[in-house]
């Protein structure tokens, strides 16, 4: 079978499947996601799109053998402990993936990808891969989820992904409409609009000290949320993590 | 509700939460279990104990509030990187659980239970809690599930927990019977046996480089192993469990 | 005087432009640039850039007050120490960044901008001020040189800003011509293009092992470099530096 | 001689010693153990029993050879520093333990066992003999001096070994009357007795902030103390730790 | 050319250079200088001995090859936070040395100096390069520019180094005169006087808390420093460092 | 009683000795002195000065209250483990006198004063009470014991300390005779003579990979060793020592 779950094999599969498969670990977060969304949102929404994106790839006919990996279920949110969260370091989380990185390729894989569904996790993550491929003889690659698409997208870029507003809402309303407490209240636009989603000048990252407070933990109005539009937009990035998962399995393929 | 899950909760039901119930964490591993268990074997057990025993909680009259936050699904496993595991250092996981600690206590709780289900992981955790009932003004119960018992217990004391062998093997069977490899083959003693499990003498830890490969990866021989037997050291471990909520609710409750 | 160096001022002086004004740290890197240009070049550029931008906000009315720190002259740069590199590791330069940023605080400094001259640093850059901005009551800005324009670039987005390529060595030809050895030898296009800077998919991360020594340490051919377009490109980066010090000014200031 | 100590031998000694001894390393603390036994009380105890030992090894015909390194007179006792204690953090003492371990191995030697005296120090010293066999070609144990006995004890093990209670005053009577201050105070049960001491439910650690402050430092009363009895329980350890090292010995000795 | 600056240098040229020549990189710091002289002081002296010591070396017939690394404008200046300072700590500046002579050695230099401009850099220095000569097949060599004389000087030992002194204040005069504040204020003696630049007993350092502060942030009268006796105290120690790079060049050597 | 010992005072006797009384913590190493001195020497020497000054204070009227900790057994010598140590990293020992001091601070000390045998130390040592004097509200000192003399001393300058030389010898003669196999051997010079011990120019630190191997461990010839002469220094010491410690006394007395 081409795409399994280490939790589930034995050592001796594990060791079978690293020589020609590539080991995916996804990463979230447990985090304030405003009054509406559950804490584990960016860990449900990672989880499925690769759950999604693997589930069309072992339809394909020759698809890229991939072993997943159980998801990290938390990440680096030291900005959202103002309300709750359960949040590792930058020092912590980078430990983390060094070390199941290293673990991974001790157990002979050669080919990992890192599919992250956290934005505070993102420069940690890169970095991590980054160290990993001067240290050893790997092809490693890293995404965020939503940065994938296969190119429909009908959404609204001006505020995606964004934290806890229409992105997030409409995704989780497909994938986990149980957890989104609705009706979702709408809510006016904060002025100024958060500095570190709105930079005074573009190229710029600023951070001011007790932003996330005064914005109240989200970026934008979710009350416009969409279900279908949320199924249309999570099945676009699945689309684009299976297309990814290919192009990056013949990029890194040991043969070349 | 008195049972929930941090992963499905807003952020205001967590501070709510923390208030008054413990949060509990289950931390597992990844790692080779012999040729017949899967690598999350540590994983999968800890989390079945840790549901069973919120269930049977969840149907009595008052229980105590508990906040389980997801299973951390990766370990402390150097020794079984020899084969195949993924496996944290000692001070990766170290903080990881005093980050996750913090946050909680970031978050309003002033109650939490680790549950283990890895040995590897037992000394760190220890360390971990008591650091963390330093820094903070908390109570913390850390154990590992096979410790736990409602008394009633008709196992193998003499192979429990030990490693891939007969007790882990037939709760395996009992929870998880797809995930075993049967039949599970036969294994002839190795002699000398393993000494990190048969000290020469009462009371001394004793490691020797290369022993676990020595030996093969298990403590004793699984063939022996049996459902209906697992799924009652199981239940009396789940039993165990509650009960220890349970004491420990009554010993903590800060009106004390 | 709007802009001026900390090394220059005395203590009393640093203090009080800490009041009101913006400290400017520039960070760069020693590493190689192919065959024609010096291992300094990402350092020199970033300082070229920052003075040329000073240099225009001084001549205007009401300038913002700057205080310009000496610029790092060591980044992130492990992926050259295969040619030749004095490179520090992400946790030093990480380490590096956090005790000045606390050093300025300190002295009472509560608006801070890293302006970047080398790749290597971009993650490391953003972590730091993230973390900076949650521990101390500041607002704090990053950027790399060549993500700021005044909008009027009339260049090659295609190869900026690359490594040791077209746009590095027109910058050089125009800032430092002296440094840039001559005639740039042409360089025939490698195959495959290195993955790095040529992801499989869009919005990929993929880093192979021993890739910049396939591609022999430079992303594309600089025989083409021009240094009249160069002077024009470098314009564009110091006056789009100096509108988003004019920005970053007016969007921190404390009477908001 | 089969018994010396490292800091008297020359170096070339301590490489012949090394080739076929065991080193052995006492562990302590500096804390405070109530009103009437000294700050050095678990060095002092720990240097007792193992100096107890060597000497019976050493009237018997073949001995072990052994080479007693100086005690480490401080250890992790941050729960004692509310009193007075000087301790090392965990990560202090693991690095120290590492470092000691390590330079052993540099000079030759491959069977290393560690004699603990302080409950606290115990999770650190089974961390550091863990990763040492792992990084090492090595068999190591450890041990804590009150977990061996030859099997003769009559004392009482409800209050074994506690901390400045009956059992540690018992020994001190035994081997440095002169340290203790007489007569030990009678002290009223403490209700309820220390949770760290009492876990609500077998099988679990319990850790509440600022327990040892409340239990006034000492877990049990210690008025009944008795010199006769105490040089017992202390002769008992230490022909139990001569045991243990004798089968030490002979489970990791080179020729096997 | 046997000076160069490593800025300047194309990688090859480095690669050439560290076969045969010697690496030399300057340290100083940027922190309070009394009222008078700037932050950048001990950096500026410090470029401004190494400077002279090597346009002294590139007039001699057979001068040893030197490539200057640009100096680290930050030094470990916790005592000046006080007032203000650009500090690293230890950890930080100790690393930074760490990677610095790591790259040198990776780039194939094995001749290494420092030379240091600032008084709480000194033991980090030492234990740096005590560190590489261990780990690395180099040799190196380590000196504060004030130690290095040729032997003429006709200055005032009691009042040097220092600091924001007659010694300081003399040589800035002679190299910086724009830079220095003038007139010079007359300071009274603080009495007692600083207990650090002062030890109650020859052999003895002593620290204690808040020292600086007690004495306004320098250790002696400045009123009387002299640009033209700064300028032969200047001129001795660039010679002392050419002699001192000479000798190393001579003892260093790889035909030896 | 004004001379105590830590480790035999009860935790009230620390609190009230802390009040007005000097903590005095000597620290050593284990590690080779040629064929003839025992791996203790340095931790040897230091404590029999320390001792032999504390008799001297306790005879006179009113000493200064001094309680002496047990040494610290172990030191920093990496330089020395190609023949035999015990040795911590830097980062180790400076863990282990950051942890001691501060926990000296926490029991109520306020004076502070370390007494070094081993040259390797010095700088660790040095950076240790800096760092303490800056964070706590402490007066603190260090010094290596070879460097404070009563004035009166008739030695050989040139080769003290030295290592495991004629300086060391003689005192080890003096202190130790049994431990010090003779008759020493003369060793000829080594030529050139070690580069550590005999910089090419004054004021430069120079360290070459494998110098110590290359000298064979000793800085000198320790033929000439005398136990009389030994007896003279030694006591020169103590007293110098003790002169140390009643001028840090007057010096730091709290009600200055």
């Amino acid at each position: 079978m081409s795409q399994s779950r280490l939790t589930e094999l034995t050592w001796r599969e594990v060791r079978r499947a690293g020589e020609r498969g590539i080991a995916l670990l996804p990463i979230g977060s447990q985090e304030q996601h405003a009054g509406h969304l559950p804490m584990g949102t960016d860990t449900l929404l990672v989880e499925e799109t690769v759950d999604r994106a693997l589930d069309l790839l072992a339809r394909e006919e020759a698809p890229p053998e991939v072993v997943r990996l159980p998801a990290l279920p938390f990440g680096h949110s030291p900005h959202h402990l103002f309300a709750a969260a359960v949040s590792l370091s930058a020092a912590t989380l980078g430990a983390v993936l060094d070390d199941v990185l290293d673990s991974l390729v001790t157990s002979g894989h050669h080919r990992v990808m890192v599919v992250n569904g956290h934005g505070g996790n993102d420069e940690i993550m890169r970095l991590a891969v980054k160290r990993f491929a001067l240290r050893a003889r790997v092809t490693v690659a890293a995404c965020s989820y939503w940065t994938l698409t296969a190119g429909e997208e009908a959404g609204r870029p001006d505020v995606t992904p964004g934290h806890a507003g229409w992105f997030e809402t409409s995704l989780m309303l497909a994938a986990h409409p149980r957890l989104v407490r609705t009706p979702v209240p709408a809510r006016a636009p904060v002025d100024p609009p958060p500095l570190f989603d709105n930079p005074p000048h573009p190229g710029l990252t600023v951070e001011r000290h007790g932003e996330w407070e005064r914005v109240d933990g989200a970026t934008d109005d979710a009350s416009g949320a969409d279900a279908a539009l949320g199924a249309r937009l999570l099945d676009d990035r699945a689309r684009g993590l299976a297309d990814a998962i290919r192009a990056f399995d013949t990029a890194s393929r040991p043969t070349r």
